[in-house]
């Protein structure tokens, strides 16, 4: 529980960092040290500004997905300035603002990487944390730190004009709505649900609406009906409430479900038309009851979608540019991030913790 | 229990006929009569040669589906010989072999009628049977009976060449398999899979196999491999097997799953590659648990499938009498249809049921 540094007993062929994580499943998080290596030629060195708090930082944390190698740094919506390149990079200046988010390395040849989907690598993608570290073994630590070390083909230029802060959550938020609304191309004419107003929902909403959607809200919380529509949301409906559902029967072409609890998915298939899509983001832990009946009549789809690819995460952040589109965020002290997490899970933020990076180095002079 | 004919007290617009039919949930099927109606303009009169058992007779039958009105005359897989036009009548002549599958009319002007997308009107599309029959009042009268009378817009055309009695059940299992297949674009170069080898899952082979994909079974049923090898598999998976089924993983385009019991989709779902799709075409009665994990990684596809159109269903007959494809079936007299229910049960029928409808006239007399 005390452990405070990570593997720093062995020579390491890069430098120690400084950095935030958890030591076991039910430690705080706390100062540590982790290596980040030489840049290799193909290599973009980043000093980290802001890093996004995903819900996924706070399972990895406490192990609730069984897989955690300690100590775990956490962090995946990285925004940062370029501090130095290897002989090789073409795409990256010293002083570029730089992002990086889920992914850091995949094998890039199968038939998915061809695609520009690097997130379904069948060698499996090397994600920013918990992920075996092709170059200096052990696991990836992620962006709670003040600087990492990513090959430039993963990493994604910052567009001008943009909030630094409020960008780092597009990085997994925004592309994680993002992709699934491009996916299935929506667009104008289109009726288009959003489930759920949260980290990943509120992005849904702004992204749904600047593709020329109409959109629709639902919620639990009537307290959140003002904010949806400040958002950009068309029409808000309390989806406990069984009269508005009905009312909406077989109308929509799209629905976007970013809830991770368990809910009811028959309620949301019965408002989609024939051939609508009903695309979950959200990972509850648990299977979802699914009644076939709503499936079947009329014909109706179900899918999933994770992140998105590397160039489609590129696209996201230039279309954040052209469309002035960024993250509602809460900017916090790295120190905060503990209470941060107890704040993440009563989904008291409106709508995503960004950690400070500056505020590191004053906590661990 | 021993009502044995439906609503002849009142005068009807048309004739008496021989059917059989329930009373009522617990009653045995038995001779009844029911009302047809004198043909309007555009109606077509096809007395009844063959008619197919279908699964969803019985659920009708026994009132599994809590909806039955009493007396209940199921069969919608039906093949005869047109013995009276109507005077708008253009496409048939007496004498013609004509077909009616599940559908007998619709409202034909809503977005899904106008589409070829009957089954799904948004007005409720009229069903063969337990539907509320447009012209005499009370339900639609199905095809266990000597004649029927249907609009012709619902009538199919019987090619050349069809074996009539295995013609029949194309009209339920054939299109039901075949429209998912054509929906989904399966076609050459593609792995599809076929889970269940039953009255729906056999069609589903021979149809995969005649467009062109390399066919693979799933069957928990070791017994029934030489089977699907026999119908046209490329290759057989006893599903059960795990090591089998991890032989498969991330590797089918198209999985067209005909299973009504309960059974686990996140075996099945595994087994798709990125973009593929799960199709339902069974209808269990409780919801299936859906692991959304493996929606995600990489992203697939759930979706489900209901019969087919009109226009579809006679694209299907038509690709049937090209490619020489007929149902595999058992011929029964209409006095063993409560034995034949109780086979249904133990899935003991390779691999469908047909009524020879002579039969009827010998036992009702």
């Amino acid at each position: 529980m005390t452990t405070q540094s990570a593997t720093t007993s062995s020579p390491l062929p890069g430098t120690s960092r400084k950095a935030y994580g958890a030591s076991s499943a039910d430690a705080q998080l706390a100062p540590l040290t982790i290596p980040r290596r030489a840049p290799l030629a193909q290599d973009v060195v980043i000093d980290i500004l802001f890093c996004g708090v995903c819900h996924s930082d706070l399972h990895q944390a406490r192990n609730e997905w069984h897989n955690t190698v300690y100590p775990c740094v956490p962090g995946h919506e990285i925004v940062g300035r370029v501090t130095q390149v290897g002989s090789a990079v073409t795409r990256f200046e010293v002083g570029d603002f730089a992002a990086v988010g889920c992914l850091v390395d995949s094998c890039r040849s199968c038939p998915s990487c061809r695609k520009g989907l690097e997130q379904f690598c069948e060698q499996h993608p090397t994600f920013t944390y918990n992920s075996e570290d092709r170059h200096l073994g052990a696991v990836t630590y992620g962006g709670y730190s003040e600087q990492i070390v990513v090959d430039e083909a993963f990493t994604l230029k910052v567009p001008a004009g943009l909030d630094l802060a409020a960008t780092a959550p597009l990085l997994c938020a925004g592309i994680t709505t993002y992709s699934p609304l491009r996916h299935w191309n929506v667009g104008p004419g289109q009726k288009v649900g959003i489930v759920g107003l949260g980290g990943l929902g509120h992005m849904g909403v702004k992204f749904a609406k600047a593709l020329g959607a109409h959109v629709v809200v639902f919620t639990t919380s009537p307290g959140k009906i003002q904010d949806a529509l400040r958002l950009g949301a068309h029409e808000v409906v309390v989806s406990t409430n069984q009269e508005e559902m009905k009312n909406h029967a077989t109308s929509f072409n799209f629905i976007l479900d970013t809830v991770s609890a368990q809910h009811d998915l028959g309620a949301f298939l019965q408002l989609l038309k024939v051939d609508g899509t009903l695309t979950i983001v959200g990972a509850p832990e648990h299977p979802l009851p699914l009644p076939i009946f709503n499936l079947l009549i009329p014909r109706r789809n179900i899918a999933g979608s994770l992140i998105g690819g590397i160039q489609e995460t590129q696209e996201m952040l230039d279309f954040c540019a052209a469309h002035n589109i960024v993250c509602d965020i809460e900017l916090i002290p790295m120190s905060g991030i503990n209470q941060a997490y107890e704040r993440l899970l009563k989904n008291d933020v409106k709508y995503r913790f960004v950690i400070d990076m500056a505020s590191l180095q004053a906590e661990v002079g």
